[in-house]
């Protein structure tokens, strides 16, 4: 058991083909699934009970999407999240999503700073694997926040500022939960922290023109948990 | 602890100021997680291993768009569905929903009484909170094929036939399983069979509006078994 490990290029194509005609996926449907599973996964490694209050970073495109359905879900899991979302996506899809977090209260944080004293866990759903290039501002304060705290960081298919094929560079932050989508991005593959697979949505048509080898998810689960399974080397493609 | 039971009107409205600007959801949406929330019960009460075939009958409404959506989550849960859809509805998003279960190679049926012999439960996706009057054709057929068949029947939101508010003709089948979803119907209010809540995505705003008196959904999971729990009489309202 081995799994593949995709570069940026493969991860835009997978997304394209399934909301392709022939994918036939919306937005609105894949995005519910992926946070969904987000959510399902922070259950899981981090328990309400000890970690009720989580600040959920959502950045401007789909990642941060993720991160808005993933609020609504720990919300009706007993969880007390709060949304820090500083640069809206102008996607209409992202302000219903936000008017579903607002009609629960979930409430709009604008002091990063001050917020973090009051949270047992944050989600990093600021960029996900269509980043490249440097962290602009507002983001910048926010991964630097992520580089300073002790409190525990649940990254959103990929760590936030992190090249999506290469990796962390030497003084970037590192998750204790990763929460991949679809299939691990290339740049995670010396992670070593929990990891867990999600977006049990894939076609095996699909999986196996790409190699994918993904693993089996138990039950009725929509996470598995990946960490510690080895990377599948280009040489056994 | 007891359930309000939900007359067509207010299910309707609760429906409706859901999908709202208010209330911000897609069709998208709450179609997924309906449908997620049904193919979990069938997991819970009818396991893959016992119940590995699974025939969805879907009508042309949402209540078949639900059943569409969960043929294609029952695939990914180990199941092998067939789907049978003898009256496609007219929305984009049907045909979407039926080319993602295309892509799974889940067979579609034209002959319901030969795919009879080989399947072990069946799901009533044919009409949902909306219905009213006298089955028409093909569904009369359908409906006469349920009421004669010994496989398992888990019907979704309301057994197809049943008048919504005041239940079963002397005749009608009685499902084994009744998925509910957002909150049961009144017709169902003397429903003896095992009996789940689906679609966890009410706010606590729009249940206290409504007096729902929703039960607590168990953990992250999807539905919760509300088999035996009281109606709550009209007085206490």
């Amino acid at each position: 058991m081995a799994l593949r490990y995709l570069s940026q290029r493969l991860a835009q194509q997978i997304d394209e083909e399934l909301m392709s005609q022939n994918g036939a996926f919306s937005i609105d449907q894949l995005m519910e699934l992926a946070g969904l599973s987000v959510s399902c996964a922070i259950a899981k490694v981090y328990p309400v009970r000890s970690y009720p209050r989580v600040m959920v970073c959502c950045g401007p495109g789909n990642n941060g999407g993720d991160g808005l359905v993933a609020a609504r879900h720990l919300f009706h899991f007993g969880y007390s999240p709060s949304i820090f979302y500083p640069k809206r996506g102008g996607k209409e899809l992202y302000q219903r999503l936000v008017t579903q977090c607002d009609n629960l209260k979930i409430p709009s944080i604008t002091d990063l700073k001050q917020q973090l004293k009051q949270t047992d866990l944050i989600v990093d759903a600021i960029f996900g694997f269509s980043f490249s290039g440097k962290v602009r501002t507002p983001f910048d304060d926010v991964i630097q926040a992520f580089e300073e705290t002790t409190i525990p960081i649940a990254s959103v298919d990929i760590p936030s500022s992190w090249n999506v094929e290469t990796g962390p560079e030497p003084n970037s932050f590192v998750p204790s939960l990763l929460i991949s989508l679809t299939a691990p991005k290339l740049g995670m593959k010396d992670f070593k922290g929990t990891h867990y697979l999600g977006g049990r949505f894939i076609p095996p048509a699909l999986a196996e023109k790409f190699n994918l080898n993904l693993p089996p998810y138990p039950g009725t689960e929509q996470v598995v948990d990946i960490t510690g399974i080895p990377v599948l080397t280009e040489e056994r493609l």
